[in-house]
């Protein structure tokens, strides 16, 4: 299949550069087609502006939203950002690649989604009625297409338990997985994470990568994490909210994954 | 008090615009010292990398921590991080203010944390034994500070309620109030949220300045959030996991507050 691989790491002679060359390898040698944004090589323009608008009215207030609307319809992105969108469709599957920095992606990546989810694109659009609120939460431009975060942490699995000081790693990355990935479309399998990233040595490096290809062997066939869809009939329209009967015990992210059992 | 905020919007004729000019207005009327780090209008550089550090063995890998404890420890960083640093030991309280996009910060403002946090300045010290594993989680650098977040969405208030499909405001805030502010020692005040920030008119923007006024006037006798002290008894160590007895039937961010009932 073809696989986009968004990557950030500012040295490529690390832990997630090695991790990253290993990954195009392995997915070559099985046969895929690859490509890479990687976005410290690339220089990405991190910070939205208008400049991302190529032809747009400056005597008017800048509105990001609105802007990269009338950008995205008119043609008048700038050229990075619409050679990231065409990546991003011919992709079966992306794969995003990156350090965990202050519980979140570093801010070329959070840049990356800001700058080419563009309204129309990525948000905005679909029908808004009293069953539907939008193509989006499992509908979208980017339905039909798998999401896999592989994300390296400083800290012990503990610190990021059920009960850790960090807070647990799936609602950590909830924001990211549900409200980046699943919003316009994607599947969200499970992430693959490497803790304590800064204790890897030769032999658990070969673990890692072990462990990695498996997860790259299975892409088509690993189970997506069940979010339930914003128009599926979960939520009440237009407060979105859960009707009463869906997981009638849960609050919280865990709420939004279909059957999920509160363990306590 | 001495009262810091940094901001970030991309255009001054926004609501963010007009909430940061009239905060800094009421503010000075009221006889605080204020400054502000206006990201956008500083042209603040948002990714990290090797550039930060003036004096580094280029033949070297770069690694993102370790070179920042080097270049704070030689007084060899960047001078636009110090002069933040130099502003975050001035102030007495901080003020993040920003629009919420895709469920975070901006990705200028996630670079500013990025940068700004060096290790020996933000984490990375502090003893590490059986009973205290670093500064941090409520010590630090910044303890005695107080911070409070003033964040737009352009989402409904229902859309983040407990079982609203964004998922809990305060689940999604969680990673920064709990993890980039109460990390290096911020007593974390409560946020202030503007909900559907697209739909302001003139009357509701008295509104919000009058109900934002009403913060900042309390700011110094606001509780701020009760998070858990990581070194004051309630995590074993080093594993970091909340012991049996604190908040026993509780998982996820909830657990992390004292004294949290769970309310289901």
């Amino acid at each position: 299949m073809n696989i986009l691989i968004v990557y950030a790491h500012p040295e490529p002679r690390s832990l997630n550069g090695a991790l990253k060359s290993k990954m195009v390898e392995h997915l070559q040698v099985e046969g895929h087609e690859v490509q890479v944004s990687d976005l410290y090589a690339m220089n990405w323009k991190a910070v939205l502006d208008k400049n991302d608008m190529l032809s747009r009215d400056d005597s008017q207030p800048f509105h990001p939203s609105l802007d990269s609307k009338y950008a995205y319809e008119t043609g008048t992105q700038s050229r990075d950002i619409s050679a990231e969108q065409e990546k991003l469709m011919w992709a079966d599957t992306v794969i995003f690649q990156f350090p965990l920095w202050w519980f979140s992606m570093p801010a070329i990546m959070q840049g990356w989604i800001e700058r080419v989810y563009a309204y129309g694109f990525a948000y905005g659009f679909g029908e808004h009625s009293d069953r539907h609120w939008g193509d989006r939460y499992g509908e979208g431009n980017l339905s039909g297409k798998r999401a896999l975060l592989v994300v390296t942490t400083g800290g012990w699995e503990s610190h990021y338990s059920e009960r850790g000081v960090n807070g647990p790693i799936d609602d950590i990355l909830f924001p990211i997985q549900h409200g980046v990935l699943f919003y316009p479309g994607f599947e969200v399998l499970p992430p693959f994470i490497v803790y304590r990233a800064g204790k890897t040595d030769g032999t658990r490096f070969e673990q890692i990568c072990s462990d990695l290809f498996q997860r790259l062997d299975t892409l088509d066939s690993t189970p997506a994490i069940p979010y339930l869809r914003q128009n599926g009939g979960a939520y009440a329209i237009p407060s979105l909210t859960l009707k009463d009967d869906v997981n009638p015990a849960v609050i919280g992210f865990s709420a939004h994954i279909s059957g999920f059992k509160d363990k306590h």
